[in-house]
């Protein structure tokens, strides 16, 4: 998409994204640059509205199909009441999870969806970021961090040690699938020293 | 799907087709039949509230593929907790609306998204009913018929006589593209002679 940038951010539960995704937003504010911090499930009203009927209440009553085609819905609001008038508007858009967190969370871990994930993304989201920053963390480490701040949407880190594994794998499968608008940040340094090497990962792209 | 016998209702607003779904299983259920008489969007408690979801509040508020996406959640939700586990019981399913009015409504009204409607089924659901009754009734007469009974949920009988003209239209078109599974009911006599006319359309089909 023309005008801005459009920057996501992945990884396990506890590896820091979130934290990094606000550094970023932080420094780039700093530098005069207009940002928008935004999440997925989430990130516009409606897609808000969505994510609190999928997240609360028993985590089993969505089968992962219907899980998948509602996180899409909320996706498919969210790109068009949030990023793409930021990104017309020529702002730097930074998401914390886009549509790789679904590859992983339904394609791989809930269902054994992958296929169904990608025909659905390519008929009815079609776009991916710029640029994807995968902030790479050793799943104990990560898991230890996530544990520290349970919340009540706490079903996606509440899958213990393997699954988190898994997870890591999967999302390095990803940055080999999609090298070219993936980096891979290691996050088991220090939040300033991991905010430097992202920092310089949008060295010449920003608009 | 084996066992039971999947019947779907469809028609303009004001057609009757909703009567004529309550008096069909009224009537198989006197002659000793166990009937699951459903609708959507709803059908199922998870269905029910993304059918609040999406038909409270500001119609507006959500795009035509976002809505297509909701209501594809909703169906898949629907077959998974009320229809499928009925039909494998030997039951009988009449469902108000079904995937046809998804191809009318989404595909042909709102947007023109026929071909994503289509693809979006085939991939998401991938079930038509056994049986589809069309309920076919002149639109001005329909339209008289709906008014008088309007609701909080009136959005879809809210477009007028040209765009009822064009949905029965778009309806007479699917029960020629599926015509192994649909059948024309004259829906401009009494509801008794209507009735009469659909329990004579199961005959041979019945489980």
């Amino acid at each position: 998409m023309t005008g801005g940038l459009f920057v996501s951010f992945e990884g396990i539960d506890g590896s820091g994204k979130s934290t990094q995704a606000r550094l970023l937003a932080d420094a780039l504010r700093a530098e005069g640059y207009e940002v928008v911090l935004t999440r997925e499930p989430g990130g516009s009203p409606g897609a808000e509205e969505i994510r609190a009927l999928v997240l609360q209440g028993d985590p089993d009553r969505w089968s992962a199909e219907t899980e998948l085609l509602l996180f899409t819905a909320a996706r498919r609001d969210h790109l068009e009441r949030t990023i793409r008038p930021a990104l017309a508007a020529g702002k730097i858009v930074i998401c914390d999870r886009f549509a790789d967190s679904t590859r992983m969370y339904q394609g791989l871990s809930r269902g054994n969806l992958r296929a169904k994930v990608d025909a659905l993304h390519d008929l009815m989201i079609g776009v991916e970021p710029d640029l994807t920053l995968l902030v790479d963390m050793d799943p104990s480490e990560g898991l230890k961090r996530a544990k520290a701040r349970k919340t009540a949407e706490e079903r996606f880190e509440d899958f213990g040690l393997e699954l988190q594994q898994r997870m890591r794998d999967g999302f390095l499968d990803l940055a080999r699938e999609y090298a070219a608008r993936f980096r891979v940040i290691d996050g088991a340094r220090t939040p300033e020293t991991v905010a430097q090497d992202i920092r310089a990962a949008l060295h010449g792209r920003l608009p």
